[in-house]
């Protein structure tokens, strides 16, 4: 049976989504407790894999498991056997060709930004920084460029794996309450730092050292070693990914909101 | 010289604001950083003494020193001694009379807590939980009782340590965003636990386990031992205290905001 599963998870404490020697990544946490309540080993895919630090409102999951249990095995019970800073918010039996990975039609994330001149404490880990305020229709208009089918080279991690560096961006959108600025992303695929990278080339516009016009100028000559630095992971959380219709699975998209006092 | 702080921490990996004997309080991390500043033992005062896991967005703290720095040096300069989860939001040089603990006029707590049938993962630690959906007009209702003078001794801890069960309690407000609820009280002061265990009992009204008069009912039989268990410090932020404008402070209050997914 193929069981899909929608995740919560707070990445402070992990080296990443993906399974490592150590056994500190969410996905060795998670499939330790899968194993304790299929009573067998379970080997899980999911949606995005992602680096030390970041979060996900929402990271879709799917295995195979011989093992029949009830779906509140698989929430509660898996529950009971992760971390603190893991939890599973549905499971649902899924047809047997579906894939958390290659399925994905569309992945969401957002990162979160303070620009106060202090760094946060209360949020620390949860959220990015940058010292001073931004100018957020500079990020805005610069932002421009990056939507549609580009070779996003320019910020792609030399360590990225993609065969490919073409990605269709459909969403980069920038919003400020406060002292805190959302940056939202919507594309088909990511390749890997490709955000964190983006959002250093922004801040570095809305902070005025660079003309908005420089992100497409960026973007357009491929050469990573132009652009600015990789932000930090803390503000990155994975909020969902798209799926056809037809696999019927509960929600897999769960933004990030900011509750105004 | 007397100066002035706001502080803003997470609790999570404190044992309370207080001096410890293992360091671990707030107040001694807060004191070691200091020192390193003044280049002497510089002993705090804080309006409120948190417990552990409780945080704060705004701590209003003072301290006598014979050192003369610069603002800068008292904000940037402490916060690069400090652990990641407090930081110095303003520093202010201020009038020897003033008095962080004894001068507040007001104080004002936020209790969040996350209503959904699993429990939360990104914001494990930062918030509340109870496992469903509970009933806001029924808990508005009941708090009613709560506003005015009264004696707290329903709600106070037993190893509580003041004088005087009496407080003056200024609002007790419930409201609910999606799967979120926050709990807002001001006061003149609180005893301790009281707002944990006024949660608790809120919380058992709006799951129906009592009746919406129980809590007058509960407050006026003075009886900690009939009430409703103690709730977990994970939820509850310490955002502020209100003090005479004669003292000239920067802002003493910072409303809760958190990134919720």
């Amino acid at each position: 049976m193929r069981i899909a599963l929608g995740l919560e998870y707070c990445g402070t404490s992990f080296t990443g989504w993906q399974t490592q020697p150590d056994g500190r990544g969410v996905q060795d946490a998670l499939e330790r407790a899968l194993a304790t309540i299929a009573a067998a080993h379970v080997g899980t895919i999911a949606a995005g894999r992602t680096d030390a630090g970041v979060h996900a409102t929402m990271q879709v999951v799917h295995f195979e498991t011989g093992a029949t249990r009830p779906e509140t095995a698989w929430v509660r019970g898996v529950n009971s056997n992760l971390p603190s800073s893991i939890a599973v918010l549905w499971a649902r039996p899924v047809a047997h060709e579906f894939h958390a990975r290659y399925d994905a039609i569309r992945r969401h994330y957002t990162y979160l930004l303070s620009s106060r001149a202090v760094r946060p404490a209360l949020l620390a880990g949860r959220i990015g920084w940058y010292h001073r305020a931004l100018d957020v229709a500079l990020m805005t208009e610069a932002a421009g460029a990056l939507v549609g089918t580009h070779d996003f080279s320019a910020f792609r991690a030399a360590e990225c794996q993609a065969k490919s560096p073409l990605r269709t961006v459909s969403t980069v959108s920038v919003t400020m309450t406060g002292e805190h600025i959302r940056f939202d992303f919507s594309a088909n695929a990511f390749l890997h730092h490709m955000i964190r990278n983006i959002v250093g080339a922004l801040v570095y516009v809305g902070a005025g050292k660079r003309p908005a016009a420089w992100v497409g100028e960026l973007l357009a000559g491929r050469d990573r070693t132009r652009a600015a630095p990789t932000f930090a992971a803390d503000g990155l959380h994975f909020t969902g990914t798209e799926y056809d219709a037809r696999w019927e699975l509960p929600p897999t998209c769960r933004p990030v909101v900011l509750p105004l006092a």
